[in-house]
């Protein structure tokens, strides 16, 4: 097991009717802004949830943050919190309003060019409170320090991380989740087992509390997975995907093990230059990512085969080859598209996408910086 | 899966050399006394390197909490703190020191009566800040807000939980395990078994994230255990324990499903009358807990059975039989002993033992309260 730091202080109300709970978790004196994406938040209850929860508190609301939240629309929201004063977010939405709302956190109280968050890495010492209602189980942000962001004129899409924007509290009612198109529910069902995977699929350091809770996701997720997008889901199945979700990316399982996130880099640019969502991209790009890394991961391939698909592993290879099919084939079962021509998607991505790797830095990529962008380059054609 | 709010804000720092980690941990104006045991950390090494790191800091001790700390010695540490105005915590020991710790922390802080915390479950709102540099792995102590004290005049062991003593940080180097004595090596890889089971072995509420995991630990320790207490064991394998024992125990696990800890009150009634090591209480009480609860557990037993050890579940009595005796099998692995005999406890210890329980109320145990006084007696007469 390697060194690591775990530190999660976000506080989760799991469960059925949890949005009251905000009322006790945000401090009285705030001052509220609520941000939103589209409107779906009015059309299915959670808005009026979250009024009536807030109906002794301060607050106005800025709506309209994007899939891919953009840089652009977030300095509208930080104008508007610093011409009104307020001084605690409630974030009500998916990864999006969440990665969105820390960034508006981080720059409303960033005293130089909140652009060099993103572009330079520029450090923040502090940054407003965010509270979050989760309506989308996907991407764990509502319990970590991560975010994404992207730039609607450049196309660049970039991440920055701090402690000071990770949430104070996460509600997280899985019946939130009957009103979300399927669409939606795929893409978080996608997303959780990728970046599962993404902290899983490296390499060995006999960290066997970290393995066996990564796989412990993977088979929930591949069990509950297709049921969450048939007719007739219940409850049940709705919590069992939002848990995971959360727990694969709060730093739980990536604690003190080797990462990779090549997938999810690669994944970024298909979103920035061709607009597929997030997890359509992750879809696309991970069985070959297994393939090309074929050797460099061997061991915990078979790992996966064994343990996660109750593969026999005595022939090696044809395990492996299996393991990927097989994990194609669980993206297909909830719904999910795996080739880039699925999306009327050709031969002009290769070039296009490598360059935009090249232009980020992005040119050794996963656990051993063994992407090149001549691998790279094989991915996203085998993509196809 | 059942509503639940977890919030776990303890900061691990976890790996070789972490100790000088504290530097940074602790406010720099803190005055900080070390809350130590029996002086077994200045032959180690642990102390000097808890003094180093200390140096540019204001800091005096206290030494002494022992094994099963009593209210007697942790007022006489408070005694200490009002006198000379410590106003932080260092604890430096396992979960006794810890669990001392939380108590002093918060009788330091308290207005009343310091017993009516633990006699009357008296409210705690504030309590001096704690860190911890863990040198047992065990208990959990190290990232929860949990304590057990005892009373060494009334034989009373009473628990008390509170946010307010919550460890800030937890350093956990696996290094500092390799001078402990065997015995308490075997106590924390049984203790932590049984925290898991505790959590685990109730009835199914379809958590299956909760499940997973709590069939990790026990995976885990089963494997990692018996090397832990050979001759020639290395890091890899004391760091899986230490980890496992921190994750048995720190609210994970046990948000959103059913809990039973029947056989840790009986357990603790044993400790307190016989002076017996806690985890030695327990792994003689849980495998007859397992056989007198054996239908309310069906379930989660053929589950243990099937996915902890490989069993085949097709006759349900047989691998239900199988797997408690795989688990106490377990305990000898470990070199712990399963029996009250073991240690001379005959037949006396069935009334004395039930005659506890009943004047502490103790008369409905388990996720169903359904181990009533009648069977505590038969599970501690199957014990002897």
């Amino acid at each position: 097991m390697l060194n690591f730091n775990f530190y999660n202080p976000t506080e989760i109300f799991f469960g059925e009717n949890q949005i009251a709970e905000i009322t006790k978790a945000i401090p009285k004196n705030a001052k509220v802004i609520v941000v939103y994406g589209g409107g779906s938040i009015k059309k299915n209850g959670i808005y009026d949830q979250v009024s009536q929860a807030l109906r002794d508190f301060t607050w106005g609301e800025f709506a309209g943050i994007e899939p891919n939240p953009t840089y652009q629309t977030c300095m509208k929201a930080v104008a508007k919190i610093k011409q009104e004063g307020f001084d605690y977010i409630l974030a009500v939405g998916g990864g999006s309003v969440i990665d969105g709302s820390k960034f508006i956190a981080a720059a409303a109280n960033f005293s130089g060019e909140p652009w060099d968050i993103l572009s330079k890495g520029a450090e923040i010492s502090s940054a407003l409170p965010i509270g979050v209602v989760l309506t989308l189980p996907a991407t764990g942000s509502e319990s970590n320090s991560f975010s994404v962001v992207s730039n609607s004129e450049t196309h660049d899409k970039l991440p920055f991380a701090s402690i000071e924007v990770q949430p104070k509290f996460a509600v997280l009612d899985p019946q939130v989740m009957k009103t979300l198109p399927q669409r939606q529910l795929t893409n978080g069902v996608v997303d959780a087992f990728v970046h599962t995977m993404e902290q899983y699929l490296t390499y060995s350091v006999d960290a066997k509390v970290q393995d066996r809770f990564a796989e412990g996701l993977l088979m929930t997720l591949m069990e509950e997975g297709p049921k969450l997008v048939s007719e007739s889901v219940d409850y049940k199945v709705r919590a069992n995907v939002m848990w995971s979700a959360t727990m694969a990316l709060n730093g739980l399982i990536g604690a003190g093990v080797p990462q990779d996130w090549a997938t999810h880099m690669i994944g970024h640019e298909i979103t920035a230059v061709y607009g597929l969502d997030h997890a359509q991209t992750l879809a696309i790009i991970l069985p070959r990512m297994m393939a090309e890394q074929k050797e460099t991961k061997r061991d915990k391939l078979l790992q996966y085969a064994e343990r996660v698909l109750g593969l026999d592993i005595a022939d090696e290879d044809s395990a492996i080859a299996t393991a990927i099919e097989l994990t194609e084939q669980f993206f297909h079962s909830v719904n999910m598209k795996t080739r880039l021509a699925d999306y009327d998607i050709g031969e002009d991505a290769v070039n296009k996408i490598t360059e935009q790797l090249e232009r980020h830095g992005m040119t050794a990529l996963g656990e051993h910086q063994a992407v090149t962008l001549e691998k790279s380059r094989n991915i996203i054609r085998a993509s196809i």
